[in-house]
């Protein structure tokens, strides 16, 4: 592994936070990262509910099927895409997403991706929550803290994945 | 702009390149952080083909309508997926995209993301470039060289995009 690329090996999905808030700063540095997605067109279709109020995250503790340590987060982000936009939008606020993430690891926090979108009942639970209309995507919720578990930086490199010029696999 | 986040403000859509090839070690690095992404219950759907062949390249130019830059990139990689190993695989390979744009410009290369999955025929027509299977989704193009054009690193964070606890934007 590179050791610039440390940022990225570092992003792993931490489920177990310490009670400590997540400051503005640090909230403000995952939004400005996520937006600094790129976008199909730079068309932006990407739009943030930043949740930090107790009673609304133990609510999405409760309507996402693997949203347990919701209850136990800081603080949550819900990555929303306007399909009126942009036919895009699901790639656009995944990159996103995943800009938060790393973010979110080079800052020293710790969270993890919770799907909605591709769930249909999943993501409508999301929507019903925190009032997001039926024309908005929900792409993704994500669960943010103070990790109170350490996991190590890695690659999941795998050589049979890659292959050279033409596909060469056997699938 | 919090310095510690430069990794993801600098990576920028870079369309032109000089004529150094792309190393072996700095493909290998793409590629390590292209696998470090997150995937749905860790499935990791993708495949990778690394493209570095220039008749290949110039093919690839050819089939893809926002492509002709390939035809001076020294790399290219198309991000692929199995749907039969993932229903998340979109979600998946676009993150492992944007790990992969975002170490590029660590390492100091510049690269861009060409869209296909989300257009059938465009998808189609780098399929058939590349030999890849109709089963298999081909969801980027990433054209990679090494930078002959410098652009600012940047958010675009736009505090018209965020809300509070629950969805209180205008749309």
């Amino acid at each position: 592994m590179d050791d610039r690329l440390w940022s990225i090996f570092s992003r792993r999905s931490i489920r177990v936070y310490s009670d400590e808030p997540v400051s503005e700063a640090d909230l403000q540095g995952l939004l400005e990262a996520g937006m600094a997605a790129p976008s199909a067109s730079n068309r932006k279709p990407w739009y943030f509910v930043v949740v930090t109020e107790r009673k609304t995250l133990s609510a999405l503790a409760e309507a996402h099927p693997y949203g347990k340590m919701l209850g136990r987060a800081s603080a949550a982000i819900a990555v929303c895409g306007d399909p009126g936009l942009s036919t895009w939008w699901v790639q656009d606020c995944s990159a996103a997403t995943e800009n938060i993430l790393i973010a979110a690891a080079t800052l020293g926090l710790g969270a993890v991706w919770l799907g909605c979108h591709g769930n249909p009942e999943r993501e409508q639970a999301i929507r019903r929550v925190l009032s997001i209309p039926e024309s908005i995507g929900v792409l993704s919720l994500l669960s943010i803290g103070h990790p109170a578990e350490q996991k190590k930086a890695r690659t999941q490199y795998d050589a049979r994945r890659v292959c050279q010029n033409r596909w060469q696999f056997d699938v």
